[in-house]
């Protein structure tokens, strides 16, 4: 029932009869949070037994005959290079391995194209005044780095099949200031989309006023999906050698979801002439990631296909709780006209969209009652939902008993806001 | 005997005679490299037993509770915090752990200057050319960052106490581009002198132009002692506190050189001012670094007391290759007036002088007969060394027998070089 067809009164029998539910579940005191996409303690056992430290019979060597306590090797050891690379569909010559955070390896990219240019700059990005486009809703941590070093943050509109190319390839095209772009090409981050074919293509071609323009393509669900059935990402790097652009696009991805959060291994692939230009500064910023725990995810994770092999763990895990919220969602929420939202594939979100206006009110609500959810707001750039109807839902860290609670105090926030918008009563 | 007491006949005897033994050794196709200060594995193994894991008994949390497989405490686990503080001589909020690369904290704390300024800076440091005051001779990788980021380097000159106070005090008061200098104020790279009270407290107290000077305090080697009567280093922390000046310095320092260089920890230290701005920027920067690899060495270091037996491990290993460094030192050089090195009482290196314009030929030569020394002049801002003179020489990585030849060669070659400077056959 379409709750807009309903008469004042009615509406405000359900209003009533909402707040009194609100008010019993606040009663309770639920200290509950839904707002990063943290792996939950069972997925994070499936991968104690690389803690074996099975390196100590190779005498901690590295294929290569490198002792891995020791220096050396600034871009990785050669055997978890090729099996990240085969990963991300590059060559082992296109890859660099990081320490365990890939924002960091994005961060860095950007702080060294600010500072230096990257491969093709005629100078430092950060000589004159520059913008990045941002897909939106989108990952704040992105925004957050352009924030930082003053870059202007244009808001690009997603479509069911990601970003909207016709804008992204007109922007790129008549303005020279434009040096890059943040994509989630994979189970996107809210959305949970995967960018078509033709979508990529499109990257891969499409002409861009700067010559030094850059796609940070962020691949941080590459593996990471929920059912049999996973979305398919066209690989990028083909894509942009065969339109002639070969150094357009700087992958990253990390394991930070295929084993741990707090002690994975970042990477970051491009082509070699990118590659060739990171290393030379790397040798001057660093001695190089731990290669231990290269060791490690390479003995533990094995190939490829061990890499899927334990994804599957992780979605066995994972998919209830993603089928708790939608439930939940659909319950509480569907038919009524108030919301709409994803059923994903992969990755680590749900993304729902209330009636306009109503985003910021439902979290605060929703907060006061002890559920922490993402901001709204956060996954547009510079916090700003010129909509205010986008709210990023992360099921993954809580136990199930806590996400039916959880959503039910949520939906019920969704609600209430929704007919407060509807009767005219909602304070902005 | 001082060879230029000698006349020429006896000179090009004497060459004569140490030609044919540098082609004996030539002809030994010897393949041995005292260019980096790596640890050996003997001293890696001592770390070994950090690999069994411990943690996995504690379920991978912190004393905080945290789980360290997860996201979180982007400055590091309080238990480790608290450890490498107490070794630094620091509160526990004053101090930031990092990755396993204090290079790479220092690299980022220059970048984060350049593109944001540090504490009280009035403009970010990249927006006008600046200066920095290089001691030297000093450590290349320091060099090597501030060159990249196109700061202008100043030599100055080192004494038997430290930098050449006179001179950083001048400088420091009356130009407003000086921004920094580096330090290694611990039996220092490569001289192995450690700062005396007098230049810590003159460094704390100093006026400078630049109201955002930082001093680079690169305490590499806190703990690593060659000898049961260590040098002692004042507290600068403490100093620059009493002095009224507790912004003024980054300290910097890891364990590659206690557990793993490939896998170690490093640490920044400074005041809570300092601190607090540096973890805004890095919650934009990083998920934060690996908190199993701070679990790991917290457990198997334990304490203060714990690393300094370690410690002493490390010295047992080290002191008979320095031992052997210098006595081959003494018996081909002593004597002579051709060359001056230093007997450091900890450290990772043995800094020797020739004769003005003798170093680059010197160095030349041992690699030609298979012998690597670092550069000379790598000691130096630009790689260049204005008498061409400095060479470092590390001890560490090469087997006893291994350094033995090496050493012969080397002294050889310093011999040759030498006398044909003072035969005048000496080609620059």
């Amino acid at each position: 029932m379409v709750l807009s067809a309903l008469g004042k009164n009615e509406l405000k029998q359900m209003l009533s009869e909402l707040i009194t539910r609100y008010e019993g579940l606040k009663s309770q005191n639920l200290n509950l949070d839904m707002s990063r996409g943290r792996p939950c303690t069972e997925q994070l056992n499936l991968s104690d037994p690389m803690m074996e430290n099975l390196f100590r019979d190779y005498g901690f060597k590295s294929e290569s005959g490198t002792d891995c306590r020791n220096y050396g090797l600034i871009d990785g050891i050669p055997e978890a290079k090729r099996l990240f690379a085969e990963l991300l569909g590059v060559s082992e010559n296109e890859i660099i391995l990081g320490g365990n955070s890939s924002l960091n390896m994005m961060y860095d990219a950007i702080a060294r194209a600010m500072s230096f240019g990257v491969y093709g700059s005629r100078e430092p990005w950060g000589r004159k005044p520059i913008k990045f486009l941002c897909p939106s809703p989108g990952y704040d941590r992105h925004f957050a780095i352009t924030e930082l070093f003053g870059i202007e943050m244009i808001t690009v509109k997603m479509n069911p099949d990601g970003p909207d190319m016709d804008t992204v390839e007109r922007l790129s095209a008549e303005d020279e200031s434009i040096k890059g772009i943040w994509c989630v090409p994979k189970y996107s981050n809210p959305d949970g989309i995967t960018y078509s074919d033709t979508v990529v293509r499109r990257f891969a071609a499409m002409k861009t006023k700067a010559p030094d323009f850059r796609i940070f393509w962020d691949n941080a669900y590459v593996v990471h999906h929920l059912t049999d059935e996973p979305d398919e990402l066209l690989n990028i790097m083909d894509e942009c050698k065969k339109a002639g652009n070969p150094d357009r696009v700087f992958i990253f991805s990390s394991t930070s979801k295929i084993t741990y959060p707090g002690a994975g291994i970042a990477m970051l692939a491009a082509s070699q002439n990118n590659i060739q230009l990171i290393k030379k500064q790397l040798s001057i910023q660093t001695i190089g990631p731990d290669k231990i725990n290269q060791l490690r995810h390479t003995l533990f994770l094995k190939s490829v296909q061990g890499i899927k092999e334990h994804m599957k763990k992780h979605a066995a895990i994972l998919k209830p709780k993603f089928d708790t919220v939608l439930g939940i969602l659909e319950s509480e929420l569907g038919g009524k006209g108030i919301a709409e939202w994803n059923s994903p594939k992969g990755g680590y979100f749900i993304s729902l969209n209330t009636l306009p206006g109503c985003a910021t009110a439902a979290v605060k609500m929703a907060k006061e009652a002890g559920v922490v959810i993402t901001p709204a707001g956060a996954t547009y750039p510079y916090g700003h939902d010129p909509e205010d109807r986008n709210i990023r839902l992360a099921p993954t860290l809580p136990p199930i008993d806590e996400l039916k609670k959880a959503m039910e105090l949520f939906t019920v926030c969704v609600q209430i806001v929704s007919i407060k918008k509807l009767l005219g009563e909602l304070n902005r």
